[in-house]
């Protein structure tokens, strides 16, 4: 068992990765950290608990630590960082120089070439990247990066149209849901009867992330795919949790539908196939063919809420290629569910 | 005071079309007409308001007759409808042979070259093409249409970039209120925490109308704007009122933001302009530089329902040309508030 | 095994009783009957399944036969039905004349004396009504009622307080869940930032059925309980299930609260306990000790949804007595969680 | 014209009040403070307006100054407040000795007898509380208490209740608007889908307000009404705007339906009537005959937001009265529209 701790752990994500990590065959939670004002009471007084089981018992017992490198201490394997940006990047680069693997959920350093952006199914090679980066950072632990929410979604439900089709460029429109704003992030007076036309930051994540994780593997870092360039509008609707994304891709070969759905329904991956990963969904991409799916509320839990799920796949004359919607939920697929699956994936490659 | 009706009076849209012809200065709301279980009662006692201002009170006391061309007995000048596809067609063919002027916002006849669809501010020149349906058709009345709700907004916020930059190919994804399914369209049951990714024939209309409504107005009736292709995906929320669309276009110049702003700020639309139209907002498209603008429940009502909210205006890089967000009031600039518009424009052309 | 039954099975109780008896251990769902319209269609093609869990797979292979006694030449043990008032009785006796156990949902008959209206936990004991019953219709089989949701769930709650308080008089304020007025039952256009304060039937159902959960069988059928009476107004809220109750009642002995948090607590029911019966959740009653809860979104998944969770115990000083919220489950403890309790009860009873 | 100021400018009661203040024909909107990080900015460039109707011009262009007593240099006639209760009463204090008429939506001090709570339509004549308030305190201003929302819009339907059948108990259930909690007071994950039973303060607010609000002015301040006991249970729902409450009373005389109906619409209170109050609505109470209204979405706007609506008026057996379910609107009639009226009461008196 790998010790493994949570920084941010009374946060919706922090909250679906100790809901995650408290049961977990390879993985013991050892430590939990919060804001100030918590340190030192125990979790389950503190957290306002929103996932739908149980709050592990053990869990709900550990004390609050201060969110600080310090956790260290506590003989962490493994951390898996649920902070804002602002506070995350110094603790992070902190606990990798001691020693640590980070598994961050934080949006700092996502870009950097030497930090690998890992979204398992699509780019689980990637991985490989750390031993770069130890060798310029000087770390004996190391940095690796859980995508963007809307992105993981994204690319996750794109690889398999890269690989038989090529892809010259992608618009995306989303429909997000609240919990990606964290727990206070939407007050109901603003979203009642309301949508919200931007999120902040989220466009640029999108058209960025998405070229990192479709890029290649090289020996200095990992290459951006530059074959294809990404436009994105994002807006918050009142959902609870799964993100919808309409997506338009312009495709370099002409597209036969029946053939991409089959395509997708048989995408395994042979990224991460037969290692056997507890966290991984047996289809990491699910196809509906009902013509009013998918839909938040009765999909998002597809594969443990690690599957995605594609519908309305159909031509596009506008763009010569293919549309289609793709939903996934975005604290599991989208944060909490892919960080465990990347931490899976190193121990399994013997890299934590 | 020209006499007018309204079939299908007791529905979201024909409410709205009760409420502004209750108490307009041109016209005289005479007879009321709704499905057969109702007829023989007082329009009071029959409809399920939902209106936020209160129902004409001349209006209330109508009795109900039944949905037939029988109506133009009524002596009745202009027929607004709001019918159910289904049944609309051959009532509205039966009332303009029998000398009536039909503004419908049913969608059967929409694209036929000599059926005018108007969004005044766009190509009220298009009604000129009612003297070659007469002459083909053989009618002394005439029908024109309104165009689909997503479009008529989709098309006001268009109407200047096709102007100024010209325009190669346009995506939109939209985000469209309960509304637009009727009073009893969508179930609480099945849009409460979700959304529902599919509108049944929106995108087809989206993408067929707006080529109609920018098009060219010919002898022989009205020729499609092929200079542009588009592709929508049509998506329903949880709000009340207001479609929200995502709009990216691929201009044939380049686009200068501030220029594009400046030139939509200033789009009066020399179509209408001076002909003092009653329900012709003073701004037909209002921009809102907030980053977080335009939001269905605060932007809705601008120009009394009838100016479409633009904001998000930003360069697309995927596309080369823009990107930007278009709200706008789906019952009443997307369906009664322009029914009544195109009627004021008839009657001050002398065509009604 | 058991063959059983569900009459009424695409609405929403028809849906929850699929889900709790297509892997039930005792039971063997064998027929499924809906509308005239999807008769000869199989379950699957024509639910609008809205589950949280996935169908079951041979439920959804089953064939819809048509809302009918015929039901009966399918040799089934137990009938449930889900159907409405209007056709509901004539159907259900005739199905009891045959030699069926019918476990209804519908409100007709829940009032005679000797149709057993049961809600386990509270009036097991009940059941031998049928006897009773058999005696003076001449049936071979038997009707029993499953009680209104909000009464089960108030009743529930009451039944510890009657014990060990006494009750005189009890006051209920209902805040309901949509999913109780079936699924396409509240138009979304009627409901958002909005609540209906008006449920039909639903007042007068609540103080009159539970005088008869709470009162006393009799060689002759079941007796009102007197001692209290019951006043009710109830009122649609947007949650999607939960039904939560504000609870005010007016005690014979005065209450300590932490007495009655015990009682309620350690309460397990003598009337059931011990029989092993599937789904009779470990607690009935759940207390929250928390200031805020029970809420509906958090907490109607209590014991599968078949326990009733109760909060805000405090004292009333204008009833001199108690007040508190309780919530329950309105599809499963309100309705098909208690259908199959009650049919469980009298496979081990011996009476089916 | 008054000179008044609104203190707690940017909150939701701070924003009602600057949009009936803004318009006003005796009022001249002359200063608006907020918090600190807000001071010397303009008010539209700070404020989140959500208020229905356009900001006043001249209000979005005066300068945010600190909340402080500070303001009274500004020679305001009349402050008022819509503070938190933390920071209220000593700044309330301070203005009112030196010389200014306080209106006060703040829950401090409410229930000391020497000052106002008033609800003009109740107990308009409470307002001479003041001259006692000014002997002992030694003030040449005073302080005069807006009440508690819910409590406003249950006096007022209570009122006629009391003065022609006698009240011997009120048990009120209430189903409370989120916009009572103010603009970010209640975060949409915690409320979507859900209901939360409890709203810190409101019940004893409530039950201690309602009896003031009903007592008596006597020379030495104001005497509670004994007469009556009142239960509260606080709900808070999905609503943007209006409270509803399910209200039952047990009364000393038997109540005759249509009595009570007819008494409730004649009922325009002698206390204010005739004094040609600009913010007094016509009807302080409607009476709603349809069996499934008031609904918050349709009736909260009824008087201009200053009636309460009445509705399903019906007798209670259990507690020998009478029950309905009242709704007004929480931040107009329950807070600032009040506020306006209370002070407007005190000009038309002479006393501001």
């Amino acid at each position: 068992m790998k010790r493994v701790a949570v920084l941010g752990a009374t946060g919706i994500v922090g909250q679906r990765l100790v809901s995650l990590l408290g049961n977990h065959p390879w993985f013991e939670l050892t430590a939990v950290a919060a804001s100030e004002k918590s340190v030192g009471k125990k979790y389950c007084e503190v957290v306002r608990w929103v996932i739908e089981r149980p709050m592990p018992a053990k869990a709900g017992d550990l004390e609050l630590l201060p969110i600080s490198s310090d956790i260290a201490r506590e003989k962490i394997d493994i951390v898996f960082t649920a902070l804002p940006a602002e506070i995350a990047k110094d603790i992070e680069i902190e606990l990798a120089r001691q020693g640590v693997i980070v598994v961050s959920n934080a949006s700092p350093m996502r870009l950097e070439p030497d930090i690998p952006l890992i979204n398992p199914e699509v780019n689980a090679d990637h991985i490989e990247a750390i031993e770069y980066q130890r060798k310029i950072r000087g770390w004996s632990g190391a940095i690796v990066k859980v995508p963007n929410c809307t992105t993981a979604i994204l690319t996750l439900s794109l690889k398999p149209i890269l690989d038989d089709f090529g892809i010259k460029k992608v618009i995306v429109s989303t429909m997000q849901a609240l919990s990606g704003a964290g727990l206070t992030g939407v007050p109901s007076m603003f979203i009642l009867d309301n949508l919200i036309p931007f999120i902040e930051g989220e466009e640029e994540k999108v058209e960025n992330e998405s070229r990192k994780i479709l890029g290649r593997l090289k020996t200095d870092g990992i290459a951006l795919n530059t074959s294809f360039v990404a436009s994105a509008s994002c807006h918050r609707v009142m959902v609870l949790e799964g993100h919808t994304e309409a997506v338009f891709v312009e495709t370099e070969r002409d597209v036969v539908i029946e053939d991409l759905i089959r395509i997708m329904e048989e995408f395994r991956s042979n990224k991460i196939k037969g290692l056997g990963l507890p966290t991984a969904p047996e289809k990491p991409i699910v196809v509906r063919r009902e013509i009013d799916r998918p839909q938040p509320r009765f999909d998002r839990m597809e594969g443990e809420g690690m599957s995605v799920v594609v519908g309305r796949l159909r031509k596009d004359y506008a763009l010569s290629g293919v549309k289609y919607v793709v939903l996934g939920h975005n604290t599991l697929r989208g944060a909490a569910g892919t960080g465990v699956l990347i931490a899976e994936l190193m121990v399994k490659k013997g890299l934590a």
